[in-house]
């Protein structure tokens, strides 16, 4: 990423801006005004409201750009956006992209950062309006804001659990944790984990048709791995949860990459971040509602647990024909 | 700003959300979901467009921690945006808040930074609707996006001008840059333009009123200075413009700064960035409609040129009793 090739200082911001706008696609009706005034104007969707979130990457804290190609920062840096829009049942329709950049970035890199940004955005339908870029003295860092819209009785959120809600995962957790172990260790034979974790496909689908069939009472995305998201998801719905270690879904390369090395491998799953599913949670008597989302969003969501009256968050297994709950680790914690 | 104080290694990503949390006032009703899910929900305001932008402020490029106070970095970091919002005639709403932080940074200087952020928000009636916090192995960064809302036909652009139209500029130019580099020497008696620097006002009455009046052709701010915004106006527009040297405003203790460093004091207050002063045209028949605004602005809008069939930009002296052109040096070019 900083190589010795032209790199950006040779450039100037309106250069840098015109390689992004040359590989977007012509803007919607409701983008007004786009990329080159002072702010972008667009046009609210009546009878929706919006969405609004915000997630930075950074050299050297969310990726390291030796083992990360630039079109997987870029695809990263708005997919970790879309799952939150994924998890508020929303779905996405503009981003701004503030990119502060080190001038010894090479312009193949910063156009590979676009493109895997830009390649994500035009599959999703979501609207590149505006941005700013600076550069940095220090890592490359990809800031970018994302609205999505949702009808106001389609909004999930975190805090709608309640005991006895029953708790789903979708897809399968850990894959991306083993992927980014398994570059760290120069060890990329398992490319569906290196994949995951390199090019995470937010779960939009998913969320929306939760959100649209009403079928679940809160929500969460794993970024921060599936043992942070419950304790969030129990904290902010006033809940316990209790889930059922055998049922955690793990894909079989996954399991093996961390057991064979000898951890545990819902722990190591578990605590992993970079898993973009969703967590979420269904009233027993709405499970019909469910049934319909399963039916079409050709993604696995498998029940893992229970809600309880709390407050504590636990993993149960099954230990000589007992089951013996402990406490489930938190994962993984900004600053200490 | 990086004490030997309590430092925010100590605290997690939620304790630092919950001290800023802390600093904000009621949330207002249109904010349905705020701070603390995977993303804030609000309700769009009927009958108006939208206006999004995004700015971020780095340590080592848009300001120095060794002489801006932790209040001052937060107070910009927003400013900076409204005035983009200003530009565009737009009300501010809403702002997101993504920080890059060094774990070394002091709590006091965090608390400071949030403070000057939140007060200036109060201040401006706009909401700080959610955010991001990460580490960062490099500089203090402050990303902040910004929604305001607009009447459809009083939205501002850069590209409405024609020629024959005038130009104006609101307040005076150049305080900014002078304070900075009073700030720089070490030499900050002339208070009046250090805070100028540090504590800029962006010129949101100034813009509402201008496009309430529709009385503005275009509008730029001049975040990079009055010789940048005139170039990028005049690009937008298709159109050159003509300076009047002994027009633009430049307060006394600016000028003389300046002057008594042997310095030209019109070319080094073009070219000095950090002036959220608002540059725009006005059709000579709709000359009326300006006066509703300077009437109710506060702040002086001053005739400082002409819009030509251009396309140069140039400023023009009186010298020996003739008009004598010269090209206006561009300011500000992030990457070269």
């Amino acid at each position: 990423v900083l190589g010795s090739a032209a790199t950006i200082a040779e450039l100037t911001e309106r250069e840098l801006i015109a390689r992004i706008h040359a590989r977007l696609p012509r803007p919607p009706a409701c983008l007004i005004v786009g990329i080159g005034d002072d702010g972008a104007v667009v046009e609210a969707e009546r009878n929706r409201l919006q969405v609004l979130t915000v997630d930075a990457l950074v050299d050297g804290v969310h990726f390291d750009t030796s083992f990360t190609p630039p079109d997987a920062i870029g695809h990263r840096a708005l997919a970790v956006n879309l799952s939150d829009i994924a998890a508020m049942g929303a779905e996405p329709r503009l981003a701004l992209v503030s990119l502060a950049l080190p001038v010894a970035l090479s312009c193949d890199a910063f156009d590979g950062i676009v493109s895997g940004l830009t390649a994500l955005a035009a599959r999703e339908r979501v609207s590149i309006a505006g941005g700013n870029i600076t550069r940095t003295p220090g890592p490359l860092t990809v800031d970018i804001t994302v609205i999505g819209t949702v009808k106001r009785r389609q909004v999930l959120t975190r805090s709608g659990a309640r005991p006895g809600d029953v708790l789903y995962v979708s897809g399968a957790i850990g894959a991306a944790g083993a992927g980014l172990a398994m570059l760290r260790a120069g060890d990329s034979r398992e490319s569906s984990c290196v994949e995951r974790y390199l090019f995470p496909n937010p779960r939009i689908r998913v969320g929306l048709l939760l959100g649209r069939n009403r079928a679940a009472s809160a929500c969460i995305d794993l970024s921060d791995g599936l043992a942070e998201a419950a304790h969030q998801l129990a904290e902010a719905s006033n809940v316990g949860l209790t889930i059922e270690a055998e049922s955690v879904p793990i894909d079989a390369a996954t399991r093996s990459w961390f057991s064979t090395r000898g951890a545990d491998a819902l722990n190591a799953a578990a605590a992993a971040g970079d898993d973009y599913e969703l967590l979420f949670t269904v009233r027993p008597r709405l499970r019909g509602r469910l049934a319909a989302a399963v039916r079409h969003s050709q993604i696995p969501l498998t029940r893992i647990g229970v809600c309880t009256s709390g407050p504590d968050v636990v993993v149960r297994r099954e230990i000589d024909g007992r089951a013996v709950d402990a406490p489930f680790p938190r994962g993984f914690a900004h600053f200490r």
